[in-house]
């Protein structure tokens, strides 16, 4: 793991939420792209070496919709950057994780991810993630 | 705000969610500080340019206890490098935020440190740190 690439945070909606952190975090929002697989839209900033992606549901069924009925707003996941997503998906699995996602699959801007299930990271949804050549 | 300093995830036990994470991010827990005035022992690990914090309760008064009662264990706050925590609590009020701390007080890991209400940042706590001299 290489740092925190970085941090998905679900909100109701990107209108009322990236002026908010455009205020907070003092800086533009630089991307805003939806993922169809996966039901979302999202938002980016970058914050130091790392980025906060703002997470919209498109449609009910979206896993966003479903934490957000749930937990209601807030932090949903951390992804970290990996150099080689397959070796560290291998590595993790040796040590006893559980994963969601055994084959890296195509993320927003322009990464290959994974997701380890939260019941085996003491509750936190963690992504791997890896940049595309 | 120059980067995420630190992730604060709750935890029932740094017994064993110090093994965990350092299975996790492939690095050693490098320190483990108590800051009585919270209610909390901490364990930190460095990735990248930032650090993940596990925060466990020692008394039933923590805030970090009343959260894993509320909401179980999870991330419980994103903490903010600033270089003038001064300045930065006064562009936040004049922004519109609510500041649970008006006045800096002392964190782990030689920090000054505020707290912005999460009911003013869509739901998500958030630490502003200052690096002491």
């Amino acid at each position: 793991m290489n740092k925190i690439e970085h941090l998905g945070i679900a909100v109701e909606s990107l209108d009322i939420s990236i002026p908010l952190y455009e205020k907070l975090l003092n800086t533009s929002c630089y991307k805003i792209e939806e993922v169809q697989s996966e039901g979302v839209r999202t938002a980016f900033f970058k914050i130091g070496d790392s980025k906060i992606e703002l997470l919209e549901a498109t449609n009910p069924d979206s896993p966003i919709a479903k934490f957000l009925a749930k937990k209601g707003k807030g932090i949903h996941h951390i992804a970290y950057d990996v150099t080689d997503i397959e070796s560290e998906i291998k590595r993790l699995l040796e040590e006893g994780f559980e994963l969601i996602t055994l084959s890296p699959k195509d993320g927003a801007d322009n990464k290959r991810i994974a997701f380890l299930h939260p019941k085996s990271t003491d509750g936190v949804l963690v992504e791997l993630c890896q940049e595309k050549n």
